[in-house]
C-alpha cells in the first residue's frame, strides 16, 4: 500500500488539500523537492525499491527539518521508476526509457511550479539516473527562467563524511553494498534479508572507470549488471550496520538542509 | 514518506527482492496489477492524492485476496501522477501530458512483463485517466500478444451495488462527493477535513453529458473544473460516512477479485 | 472516387471556397463537426469502410438539419483511418498508430479552429477509436480554452431507442451485426453482400467485459479479432433490415441535432 | 458526404470487403496507389478540396485503366489533409504538421502493405506536399525493402504535353490557374464559381525561384500566400476550359498507367 | 582534424568570437548560409565526405564573394551527416534518420536566427537530402515569419552551364561521376584515388525516373544503392578533370552569389 | 572551410573511401571515437568553436597515437553543435535541444557501428554536454549489447596532472579560463584575441556547487551565463600560455590512449 500515515508532517504534497499546498508554494523562499528513485534488483538481501525508499526518506526528513527552520518546503511523492536498463537481466526491475523519464520529470516540474515555488530541487537516489537528472535540471531551468532549478544525487553528498563510518575497502560501496545496506538497516530493517548479505567485489578493467560510489572516475562505461555480478549486488553488505546507517542518514539530511538554506539568499 | 510497512503482504512488488518477484511472475496464471492514480485538487476536505490512495488501497486489498485464493498476484507501486489538466486552475495538481502518461504506462508494462506474467490488469482511479487507460490496454495488448491485457476504472465496478448505500441524488457522487469521501473516511479518516465538507451540485447543460460518476452519458465534454465549482469539489460529501465507505470498499475488492479469478481459465 | 456531388448542401467544408467557410465559422454559435471513422475488416458482407461511411452519413445529415434550424454548422471530411490494430490479422485494414491518430485529430482541430468556430464536436464511428477520441476532446479542450470541445461515439447515442427495432439477443449487435448491417442496408445497400450475412456469436469470458454494442461493461479487454471470430464479424447480421436502418438513422440524427442545439445556450 | 457510388469499380479499397482486397494484394505485380491531397484555400472560384478532388480522380481513373489491362491495382481513400501552413492566413485551410503527415503516410503504408502488394505508389496532388512525399518514399522504402516504393506529384507528369493546351504565359499555371481550373471544369464544373475567376500574376523576385507549375527552378522559397496574392489564387484561371481539362486528364491518366506498367517487369 | 586555418576569412561563424557574429547578423540584409552535406560511400575513388566537402567549399566561397560585395554574410559549419539510408549496404556511411536530421536543421536555425539575420539560406550538397531540405525551408519559414527562408541543392544551380564542360552522356553525372569527381579533382585532388575511377552506368527502368543529376524526372524511386552498382558509384568519373571542376566551381559560386544579391531587395 | 588536408592521417573517417573504413572497423579490437563539441560564446578572446576545436584535436591526436600502436582506430567528424541553452543570451551560440542532440548521437552510433567496431568511445568537449553524453553511453550501450560503449569528457581526464601547470586559484579554470585558453594558444593561437583576455571570477553561492572545472561538487545548478559574467568568460585567461597548453595537450592524449589500450583486453 502506498500511504504511510505521517500525522503532523508539514511537507508532504500528497496528503494535503490543494489550498494548503498553494499557500506554501506562494511564500517567499519556497522550495519544492522532487525525489526520484528506481525499482531495480538490489541483490538478494535488499528489496527492489531500495533506491526509492532511501531517497524518499532522506528528502522527507531534510524537508521537515528545513520547514522546522522556517523554510517553506514541500516534497512531492517519489518518482519510483527510474532509468535502469542495465538491471533488466535479473528481473524485478521496472524501468522507464530515458526519454520518458525525462519527460515525466519535466511534466511534474511544469505543473507543480505553477503553484509558485521559488526553488525546485530534484533529489536523485539511483546512480543510473544521475546524468539524466542533471539533464533535467538544464531543460527545466531553461524552461523556467524565474525559478532556481537545482539537483543532486543524494549519496554524492556523503563524500565528505562517509569515511567516518566506512570499514570496507574501495569497491565495498557500490550496489547494495555497505552504504545502502546500512541505510536500509537503519530505516527499514524488516526489508533486509540478513541471511543473504551476498555480493561480489567490483571488477572494473578501466583505470578511469568507476571504482566505488565515492570514486567515480571520468570514464562512463555501459555494462549490463549480470556481467559484473551473479547475485546482482556489488560491494560488502556484510559490513553494514544500522548504527552506520543512522549516522549517514543524519549527515545526509544535514547536507540537504544546508542546500535548502542556501537557496534563501 | 513513501513506504508503509506491510509485513506479511504477499503482493507488493516494491518491497521484495527480485528473485521473489520473478518466482511469482513465472507461475502459471500470474496476474500483475498496475494501479494508476492522480494528484489533483479534491476540494477543501480531501487531500490531492485521494485518487491515488483509493486505487492503491482497493487494488492491494483485492490482490491480497486473490493471492490468498492461490492466484499468483503482484501489485506495482501506484503511478501517482495522472492526466488532470482540467484541475490545474486550482493549484495543488501535478499532471503529466497525455502522451507522457501513456508512454510511462507502456514502459512500466514493457519492463514488468519481462518477468513472465500471464495477465496485466491496469486499475485506474481517476475519471480523467479512464479513456487514456483504455487506450493503454490497446497499445500494450497490441505489443504483447502473448499476455492477456485488461483494464478498468475501479469505481465503474461499483455500479451494481452503489445504490445499496447511496443517499445522494444523481449528481451527489462526482468529484469529492458522497462516494469518494465515504471511502476516504473508511480508509484515511485523518486526511479528511470534516469541517470543510463543501461541494457544489453538478450543473451540466448537455442532456447526453455526465450527470454523476454512475451516470456517464455518451457525450464527452471538456471543461476546466473552475467552471463547475468554486471549491473544486462536486457532489454531496456531507452524506459520506465511514460505514458506507467500508461496504463500498469490500464490494469493490470483491469485483476486482472476480476479474482476477476469470483470468485463470 | 472521393467526391459525391452534394448540390445544395450547406455543410460540407470540402466543397466550398474558403471565404464561405470563414463566414460560417465566424458566426455566433458556429459548430464544426469532425467525423472520425475507420478502414477495417467488417466480415464478408460489409465493406471495410463501414464505420467511415456510417459516421460520415450520420454526421452530415445531422449537420444539415442543424443548419436548416439556423445553427451555423460545417462538417470536415471524415478521417477515414482509425485505430484498429486488433483487426490487422484479417487484412483489408488500414490503421494509424494511437499517437499518430491523436496527433492528426489535434492538427485538424488546431487549423480548422483558426476560422473561429465556437464549438468543436468530434463524432466517432468506430469502437476502437472511442477512448482515443475522448482523449482528443481533453487534449484539444486544454489547448483551446475559448472553444467548447465535445465528442461522442455516434452509436452510443442509440442506447435509448435501439430496443425499438432490435430483434437480436444481447451480443447480436457487435461488429457487423444487426445494428451496423441495418444502417448499411438503408444507406448503401449495394455495398452489402446479402448472400454472405455471416457472423459469429460473441464469446466473452469476463462478466465485466463487453457483451454488446449497448452493454459495454466496466472492463476493457484487448484481443485480436481472430480470437473472437473466423469471419471477422460478430453478432446477428441476418436480422438486419433497411427499415430498421432507416429508423435508427433518423433517430441518431435527432440525437446529434439535440447536442448541436444545446451548444447554442 | 464521403461516398460516391462507384458500381463496378474494381479499384476502390474502401468499398470492398476485406477478402477481396487481400486477393488483389496477393497477386503477382499488385500495385497499391495512395493519393495524397490537401484542403486549402484555392481562391474564390475553386473549392478548398481542389487538390484532393483532382489527385483522387486522376489516380482512380489510372488505376481502373491499369486494372482493365490486367494489372492488379487498388486505390486507398485519399489523404485529404496535407501540409499547407502557407495557406493558413486565408482561412478555410486544414493542415497537418510536417511530422504528422509523414507519420500518417508511413502508418497507412505499414498497415496496407501487410496485405502483400508488390508496389506502393504515392500520388501527390499538392505542391506543398511534394518534398514531403519524396521523403515518404525514402522512409517507407527503407522500412520495406521487399516492396517497390515510388512516388510522384501528378501534375509534374503533365510537363511533356501541357503546352498542347496551354494559352497562358509562364506564371499562368500556379495555384488555381489555367491548369487546375481546367481540370475542375472538366471533372466538377458545379464546384467552380465561374463568376469569380479571379487571380493574380506571380511575382517572384528570385531568378532561381518557381515561375510556374511547370518551371520550378532550383530555389525553394517559403512565403505565406497572402504575400503573393489577395484572392489566394495565382495564374490565369480565365483561360481555363473544360475541353482543356478533359485532354489534360486523359493524358495524365496515361502517364500514370505507363508508370504502373513499368512496375510489372 | 576539424579546422583549416582561414586567416582573414570574414564568413566563418565558427572561428569568430560571439560579438563579431552578432554584429554581422544585426546588419541590414544579413544572410546566414547553412551547408548540409553527407557522409556516405562514393565508390572507390572518392572519400565518404565528398558531399560535405563540396557543399562546404561552394558555400564558403560564395559567401566570401558576397561579403566582399558588402552583403553581411556568415556560414555555419557544415552539417556533415545527412539522410543516406540507401547507401548503408556499402558501409562507410553515417546517416541520421529523416526526423532527426530535420529536427537538427530546425534547431540550428532556431538558435542561429536569434542573432538577427534577415535571410537564412540552406545549401544542400546531397541528392538524398534534397526533399528534406525543401521541407526544412517550409517548417523553418513557418516558424520564423520575419525571416526570409530559402534553400537549394547546390548542384541544381549548375543546370544552365553544365553542358559547357560535360563530355559524358546522360547518366554520366550521377553519384561519383564526371561532375562530382571533377569538382574533387579541382578542390581536393589528394583525396581522389585516380587509379580507381570506377563506376557503373545508370540503369533505371522507369521512363519517368531519374536519368542523371541534371535529368531528374517526375518519379521518385527508392532503391538501395547496391541494386544499382557494385562499386557504389554511378556515372563516368573517368571523364572528370580538374579544369572542368574549376569552371563548374566558379560558375556555381556565381549562381549562389546571385541568390544572395537577390535577397537584398 | 571544413577540411584541413591531413595527408597520411590514418584515423579520419571522413577523408577515406568506404572500403578502407570497413576494413578498419572489421579488425579485432577496433575503436571508433566520436568527438562531440559545441558552438557557444567563449568570451571576447576565444572563438565560439573552442570546445569543438579542442575536443577534435585531442581525440584525433590520441587516435593517431593509438593507431600507431596497432590499435585499429577511426575518428568521425566532430559533432559541432552541442547543448548550450545557457549561453544563448550572448548570441553567437548554436544549440540543439537535449532530445535532438541525444538522437543525433544515437543515429551516428547506429549507422557507424554497422561497420563492425568493437568499441565506441564518445569524447565530449563541453561541460553542458557532459550529462547528456553519459546518458548517450547508456542508451547506445543498451541498444548495442555486443559493442563496448564508453564515454568521457576529455578535460575530466586532466584532473591528475592539471596542477602541474596551474597557476590560477580555484575558479580560474571555468569557461574560457586558464585551461582552455592555454590549449587554444598551443593549438590555434591565431584564433585567440590576446588583447581581450577578459573574464570574471566565479561566484557560486552553493557550497556544494561547481567551483572550478576540476572541483565540480555534487550539486547541479542551472543558470544562464549572463548571470555569472558580463564578458561570457569565467576564470583567469591571462595566466594562460602556449607552453602550458602543450603540456596539457600531450598529457590529455596520453590519458585517452590509455583508455584505448584498455579496450583491447
Amino acid at each position: 500500500m502506498y500511504y504511510e500515515a505521517v500525522h503532523g508532517s508539514t511537507v508532504s504534497w500528497a496528503t494535503k488539500p490543494y489550498a494548503e499546498i498553494n499557500s506554501i508554494g506562494e511564500r517567499s523562499g519556497s522550495v519544492l523537492f522532487v525525489p526520484i528513485g528506481s525499482i531495480e534488483q538490489h541483490g538478494h538481501h535488499l528489496p527492489v525499491s531500495t533506491d526509492t525508499l532511501l531517497v524518499d526518506a532522506v528528502t522527507s526528513a531534510a524537508a521537515e527539518q528545513a520547514d522546522a527552520e522556517g523554510i517553506p518546503a514541500l516534497v512531492t511523492p517519489t518518482l519510483w521508476s527510474g532509468f535502469s536498463p542495465h538491471h533488466m537481466p535479473f528481473g524485478g526491475t521496472i524501468t522507464l526509457s530515458h526519454d520518458d523519464l525525462l519527460d515525466t520529470i519535466e511534466d511534474v516540474a511544469d505543473s507543480a511550479l505553477e503553484v509558485g515555488f521559488d526553488t525546485l530541487c530534484l533529489v536523485n537516489g539511483h546512480g543510473g539516473n544521475a546524468a539524466l537528472v542533471s539533464c533535467a535540471v538544464s531543460t527545466i531551468g531553461d524552461d523556467h527562467p524565474d525559478v532556481e532549478v537545482i539537483g543532486t544525487t543524494y549519496f554524492d553528498l556523503a563524500a565528505p563524511f562517509v569515511d567516518d563510518v566506512r570499514e570496507s575497502e574501495r569497491g565495498g560501496m557500490v550496489h547494495g553494498g555497505e552504504f545502502e545496506t546500512s541505510l536500509m538497516l537503519h530505516l527499514y530493517p524488516e526489508l533486509v534479508d540478513q541471511e543473504r548479505l551476498e555480493a561480489e567485489p567490483l571488477v572494473e578493467p578501466y583505470d578511469h572507470g568507476l571504482k566505488d560510489m565515492f570514486d567515480g572516475g571520468p570514464l562512463t562505461v555501459y555494462r549490463e549488471f549480470d556481467e559484473y555480478s551473479e547475485t546482482g549486488a556489488i560491494g560488502e553488505p556484510e559490513l553494514a550496520t544500522a548504527a552506520k546507517g543512522e549516522q549517514l542518514f543524519e549527515n545526509l539530511c544535514d547536507e540537504l538542509v544546508t542546500i535548502a538554506r542556501q537557496t534563501q539568499s
